[in-house]
């Protein structure tokens, strides 16, 4: 009776998890053999309302989908199905059912601040082996690095107090809340409520009792004993369910055990007082005070301006949705192509849409003290002072590059961001951080204007 | 050297799928030997800005895993080694072993009109079991709910033309591009560009180019005539990548094998209204136009209005994301529990976070039309007139319930659209459905808060 589909990704199936535009463009550039070696690059064109950064995210799942990508004899089959690839001829599926790929990646690392128009992403290979990877490497990097971004504006604003993820919830399914707990890490929380993340992350892993724990009881007293019987070394209560205050003081006769009580709604600010005052009468200044409910950077700002008793912030929703701006505008294209031996530039007009040609590198200048100053978005290989941010992370189809740990992926963002000045990360009206475009580069787009414009003059 | 994980959820893992507080929860339950039986909803407490209804979706998913939820020897030997479960005895861990559902569901059918407040879902089954599924279930219910709703408000906005997602790219995570192409079917959407959605679901699929195909050949006429020799059938092109217009004419070339173009930039109105004179001028009246770019609902309903020539739309960010309103407020609630053979009543009082208890049933009530008039929540068995929503979908643990196919949850959410007056589907400040409280439920809730202070009067 059971019919019922999980629609879980799994690996014999990456080949299908994209948009079937990629993969008709795939067949016509194989029936015409066109077997071109090209360059894409991903890129986040513009950045949303009041952010003039990014943290990179979502490097290491994008690089086991390029190593891991293949078409499963049942994905072929139902391609071969498919009305649209009636004229598709059989090489083609033969051709996939061996498709792996088999080019260069480079890189900025996870954790790596980055700036509208940056390459955060590059990739040369065969152009069908390219061309497919665009929808799946879109779609793990817009959100993990949006999700990144957004927690280090939360972090900032927490100013060293501790914030954790408490989002799965209400993330875009429950793959969504794995994702998220994983880069809202990198951006600087120091834990999730999600389990599954913290098994396959290896990152700490919080939470202990919901108002069901509370209301499951005869009353709020019994409940808070019974949970401090069996978690005594983590016994931290939720003293809302009923009333804050008093929901404090029976909280308090847990005594020396306690180790933090959680507030999940009201006014936080007025509350964390009087809770810290009822705590500290009893002798219990070692009790933390953890706040949820609905926070994100602008009212944690004004929380820890106003001083709240606050010692953690537990957040969800607005982390991982990035709820003021739930979708980054990243995109894949294509710059260079090689054909016949020559690398030919490429670009599109598009109407607010244009984009700069050939394979670019990212070069970052700090001023004497190691603060960032300002990038250039020049040509690999052109000769500009400044740290190239892109780096190797697949050669010819293998991995290349030591994958760092999910701590150090938070070292890196945390140390990015510790050298970004101030001005940059304020979280309403942040200036704009300085990306100027090489003279390389400039050349390289009339190049390509010229050329376009002569083979396009029919 | 491979070190990369994909993060993907599997079967055998899915009982670590949620927060870490369900399970010390459910430790704690089992530690005290708390086997009430008790009942949790699952509901949407407000609406977002601009809607008045929601389009119930992710029930497959939500019974997919109440039926497969359960905790490997792997999973298991992680839980025993997290310090917070340091005193959590052996025979809990025997327990999980164990685990599977055994209580009973109640849900309102995909495709389902449901209103604020009213229980999309119920469960009854032992303490343990209901509280340890409400991470998954809110994630998977919350972000398909959303998008069906936004999908319903863009395909009323386009008055009977084809709207088709296009999303995958900007959606939270590769995952979560599947789950949001089945919401957005479910919604009203005729098919998804998602290859992976299409072969799970049976849906259509669709797309052809992308701006790489034009940029990849020498030239857009000769990208166009190549596209056309290997899909003959299928040959839908964009015309923006260089001069939209001058794209249209090299499009109408192709003759009357033409079968659509693609508009992706620009003044959509203006562009779509020019290029239709292009074509028709070709005798190319059969030439559909497809308009993609950052649509929303507000968007078509400006093109419908305006008379843009505009056959389809392809929406992306806008409606995977549900842009403007990228969370849903769902929560699941105790409601009941059955001890030593009384059922009790349960509710919290938090501040603006009240319950109301009860196990409750929607009764919707009809004009003389067959039009949607009112509805009502009150309790289970209650004798109210109206046809009650929410029906019985797992008994005992097992599926008790027809899938529907989506095609049939398409045409739920269609016929319950259409029997939805028109003011509460107004795009901006729609009306507030009516939705009473029972008498009751209103001396349910009167119970429960004496019950409560009685036993929480220390």
């Amino acid at each position: 009776m059971d019919k019922t589909k999980s629609l879980f990704l799994t690996e014999d199936l990456l080949g299908l998890a994209t948009d079937l535009y990629q993969l008709s463009m795939a067949a016509g550039y194989f029936e015409q053999g066109m077997q071109d070696t090209a360059t894409f690059e991903l890129s986040v064109r513009h950045l949303p309302e009041n952010r003039s950064y990014l943290v990179a995210a979502g490097l290491e799942q994008a690089l086991h989908y390029i190593t891991h990508v293949a078409f499963s004899q049942e994905a072929i089959r139902f391609l071969q199905r498919l009305p649209a690839f009636k004229h598709v001829g059989q090489t083609f599926f033969e051709f996939l059912k061996n498709f792996a790929f088999s080019g260069d990646v480079y890189a900025m690392p996870e954790g790596t601040v980055a700036f509208a128009g940056e390459p955060l992403l590059r990739i040369t290979a065969p152009l069908i082996e390219a061309q497919i990877l665009e929808t799946y490497l879109l779609s793990t990097i817009n959100f993990q690095t949006s999700v990144a971004t957004k927690s280090s504006r939360i972090t900032f604003a927490s100013q060293e107090r501790e914030v954790v993820d408490f989002g799965s919830r209400r993330a875009h399914g429950p793959q969504a809340g794995v994702l998220a707990a994983r880069a809202a890490f990198i951006g600087g929380c120091k834990g999730t409520s999600n389990v599954f993340a913290a098994y396959q992350l290896g990152i700490p892993v919080v939470g202990t009792i919901a108002h069901a724990w509370v209301m499951a009881h005869e009353s709020e007293r019994d409940s808070f004993q019974k949970f401090h019987a069996v978690f005594p070394d983590n016994t931290v209560l939720l003293i809302d369910t009923y009333d804050t205050l008093t929901g404090a003081r029976r909280a308090a006769t847990i005594g020396k055990g306690l180790k933090g009580i959680r507030l999940d709604s009201g006014d936080l600010l007025k509350l964390s007082g009087e809770v810290r005052r009822i705590l500290d009468a009893e002798g219990l200044q070692h009790v933390r005070i953890v706040a949820s409910g609905d926070l994100n950077e602008y009212r944690i700002d004004e929380l820890v301006r106003n001083g709240a008793a606050i010692d953690s912030f537990g957040v969800g929703t607005e982390m991982v949705t990035s709820k003021d701006a739930p979708a980054l505008g990243g995109i894949y294209k294509l710059v260079e192509q090689e054909h016949e031996g020559r690398l030919i530039p490429k670009m599109k007009f598009s109407a607010d849409k244009a984009t700069y040609p050939g394979k670019k590198q990212v070069y970052r200048k700090r001023d004497t003290d190691g603060n960032f100053r300002e990038d250039i978005i020049g040509l690999e290989g052109e000769f500009i002072a400044g740290k190239p941010l892109l780096t190797q992370v697949i050669k010819d189809g293998k991995a290349c590059y030591h994958l760092p740990t999910i701590y150090e992926m938070q070292n890196t963002a945390s140390d990015n961001l510790a050298r970004l000045p101030k001005p940059f990360k304020r979280l309403n009206n942040p200036e704009v951080y300085p990306v100027m475009k090489s003279n390389g580069l400039e050349r390289k787009r009339q190049e390509a204007e010229d050329i376009i414009a002569s083979q396009n003059n029919d």
